[in-house]
């Protein structure tokens, strides 16, 4: 997944928070003796592995730039790999998507049950809030519980959970551009907007600080969208290591068909510039954040 | 729901318990005005209700033990209530328990469709959490990080998630009594436990307060579902608002099927007993508490 106009450095570091990530989800996700550890073997299935882990890096990347402490960092980053992936499971379900195949493999209920599969979700969601909660994530209780809220908030009814019911009536609805903008702002745009935020107000960082991460976020998370619409046409389902052409199977609005495909890669264009222009405060510190706006760019290739 | 072996004072409380939370719910849960709102719908089509409250009225109850603030309280039982609903919208799915009626009403994936039914008990469950985590629920935040840690233990893997894996095992596995009660104590037992627990740690009640108000979890819980296994059999669907005779269909084991209907009947009524002695520290102002016994008990009736 990574691709050849990264540096060495940007794939160290993407490499480096999924085995930061592993680490603390299989501390976090120990196996139970009980028949009910088939659960939490299909919750590790699906959270522990080698997909690229975006979240959680650019939150550990942010948390750096932040000075925060690592051990807040990274646990940040496994409450929300927890979300985004309780996130792809449930997607996948049959009622939903009915995906067969990802990051590679087969989706959760496919190699286990969609029971588990239900389950599995159910709970990864469940123990992201206990580790924001717990006193090892961050010293003040305050900045806990303003962490719980916000991933709360964002992977709810109101933000990611609201994208997917909206998606969901993409199907049998024909959205405007505005439509097809909020939609994504809320499915994939939310947890993109925590992986930013979150470091940052753990971190206590500045407004302009908050301030500049909130328009990289907002610009990424819709670039990351539009970006998955155009390989949807052009990807290749060995390289995105799930079912492609899905949406025009679907014959569901994307960027792409709203837009044609030249204007739906000047829009990405431009947003890429969007995302470079709120780095300019940060100077150098940012070149990794720079280098993941490449990377959601080209990660065709 | 109610039975006339109950005091009309817990047969108001309980009422009272059910309108308050359902008042609070209304707030929690407003109508958005985009497509998205059909998640929320589907929330509040389960969430707000006649059901009997039995959570909300158990909070509500031991907080005015304990001198809890009355705000804290209901927003306790609000978020339990969103668990709950949550985990009985997940359970009657096609992939769990398949059921087409709950609360005496159609479940939310035949009155929805099933992706909105997952989509809804995936909110409540995310909802629940800022709700504690708010600091409107209590001033201080240390209390409410432990709210919400002990709400994502409860219900998560380890709790009753674990316990629902437990269940659809059972399905295709023997159990040993042992089994069925490490079964129980977590799929029903653990949100009995944290309805009667919350309350007290969130009023810092003493050490023997809690530990009364565990042992009379405990003794509920299980009490719950043993009366559960017995209504299985002996209740008829319209009292109970669901569709019974379904763990026999499923030739799966229960307290019943293990101990046969007397041997059942006998240990509800040491249960019932346990329950009532874990309650003589609080005297009188109990009373409530002990008619939650005999309720649990007597609910086919």
């Amino acid at each position: 997944m990574t691709n050849s106009t990264n540096s060495p450095s940007f794939q160290q570091a993407l490499h480096q928070a999924r085995l930061e990530t592993n680490t603390l989800l299989e501390t976090l996700l120990p196996l139970p003796t009980g028949y009910e550890k088939r659960v939490v073997e299909a919750m590790r299935y699906a959270a522990i592995g080698t997909g690229k882990a975006l979240r959680p890096f650019l939150v550990l990347t942010i948390a750096r730039l932040c000075h925060l402490s690592s051990i807040t960092a990274s646990r940040i980053a496994a409450a929300l790999e927890m979300v985004h992936t309780y996130s792809l499971i449930h997607d996948d379900l049959p009622a939903m998507d009915n995906d067969t195949m990802r990051r590679g493999k087969p989706t959760v209920h496919i190699a286990f049950d969609e029971a588990t599969a239900i389950l599995a979700g159910d709970a990864l969601l469940t123990q992201a809030f206990d580790i924001l909660a717990a006193p090892e994530t961050h010293p003040h209780a305050e900045i806990r519980c303003l962490l719980v809220q916000n991933l709360a908030q964002t992977a709810g009814k109101n933000g990611m959970i609201g994208g997917q019911m909206l998606d969901l009536i993409g199907e049998k609805t024909t959205y405007s551009l505005t439509e097809i903008e909020r939609m994504q702002a809320l499915k994939t745009g939310a947890l993109l907007w925590y992986a930013c935020l979150a470091p940052a107000m753990a971190a206590k960082a500045s407004k302009s600080t908050q301030a500049a991460l909130e328009q990289y976020a907002r610009a990424i998370g819709l670039l990351f969208q539009i970006t998955d619409d155009i390989l949807d046409i052009e990807g290749s389902s060995k390289t995105m290591g799930k079912t492609l052409g899905k949406d025009i199977t679907a014959h569901k609005s994307t960027f792409v068909s709203l837009l044609g495909m030249p204007d739906a890669k000047k829009l990405a264009l431009e947003l890429e510039q969007q995302a470079l222009d709120a780095l300019e405060p940060f100077g150098e510190e940012a070149n990794l954040l720079r280098e993941t706006v490449r990377y959601i760019m080209e990660r065709d290739k």
